[in-house]
């Protein structure tokens, strides 16, 4: 066990509660609506340590970016769970579909905590419009998160190329953030958002099996 | 033929520069960067004409959205096909099937034109999280697109019910939204873009075929 120091823990507590904060102030007035000065009040520190901490405003972005990006990686179960065919869970193809339909639709669920975290993370992604420095970042998460879906996807069925798997889950990804914008804005309700995820994955998952050359049938 | 009187054209002509000056400023300043102010000097207007034609703020945001709606329909060359079965252009399914893939890949191409639009539509859409007053017109043209690619898709198949052809519209101009922010925020090359959107088409037509009750195979 490592030997958490009690001026080690501060820093760390003082980091993490600025960047709740931030999580806190953009999902409820925009990026734009971020000042340094408010987010210091919110978060109980001095202006000075913001900036200590994260150097200047695009820092701060792209710092609270990456921790939204952990904490919902926290509440979904996430993490690699390794390239197909390497031991760990979930083994069974069946396992895997349901690990993969549980993964994504966490996304969906209307519980304060997902709720801000996907507000923030899809007001940060909508900003990088404007803001570029927020670029690298969003990639990175993006290519990470594609990463995970690809692999569980070949645990379901290795057969694919990786190439094909890779499309699939950039597509289901891409579909879940949409789907996530319209449930936020109040245009589509929770409910009928995940039923939609429901149907892209068994979508995909049908149209990777159908890469497979299929038995002929017999004419009557 | 209607006949515009001169007065009649003057007015329509200095909406329509507002809402080009509008659309403009949003896809390079964002909805929060648009003050009433420069807008009107934009669109060479005075301030009291903006808020003679569109009341308030909210308004000109609501009729900002229907123009640039309408300027993607008319690029992607888009409008009610008429219900599955009716006369009316593209009749056969394979005709539909390339119109349907025109018709969403269309939104897809690096032309100034249609990165404006995209850009203009994406952010006034991500503003719609702080901006209440935007979700009925957003709504209203989602459910509008959705009905023209259901359509498209029940030329190409008309025997899935018409729940599934909206439930696989649904996900397709979502996934299009998707990848377009995607695209406009620079993390996804729009030919990849394209070549992912593809893939979706083919497999939402596939999905929405295997629900028909297939011949069976003789065992050999």
């Amino acid at each position: 066990m490592t030997e958490c120091r009690v001026k080690e823990c501060r820093v760390k507590d003082r980091k993490t509660a600025i960047l709740e904060a931030a999580a806190r102030v953009i999902a409820h007035h925009g990026v734009r609506g971020l000042r340094v000065e408010e987010l210091a009040a919110e978060a109980g520190v001095s202006k000075a340590l913001v900036y200590y901490h994260f150097g200047d405003r695009a820092g701060l972005l792209r710092h609270t970016l990456r921790f939204i990006g952990d904490r919902a990686e926290r509440y979904t179960g996430g993490g690699p769970p390794g390239p197909p065919g390497t031991p760990g869970p979930p083994r069974a193809p069946k396992d895997a579909a349901l690990e993969l339909e549980r993964r994504l639709l966490l996304e969906l669920r209307d519980t304060p905590e997902v709720r801000e975290n996907s507000t923030a993370w899809g007001e940060l992604r909508a900003s990088a419009v404007f803001e570029p420095e927020l670029r690298e970042e969003l990639a990175r998460a993006g290519r990470q998160w594609v990463r995970e879906i690809a692999d569980l996807l070949g645990r379901i069925d290795p057969s694919p190329p990786d190439a094909a798997l890779v499309g699939a889950a950039e597509r289901l990804t891409v579909l879940l953030e949409g789907l996530s914008t319209r449930w936020l804005i109040g245009v589509l309700p929770v409910g009928h958002a995940s039923e939609l995820m429901r149907g892209a994955i068994a979508a995909e998952v049908e149209a990777l099996r159908l890469r497979e050359p299929r038995q002929a049938c017999a004419v009557a």
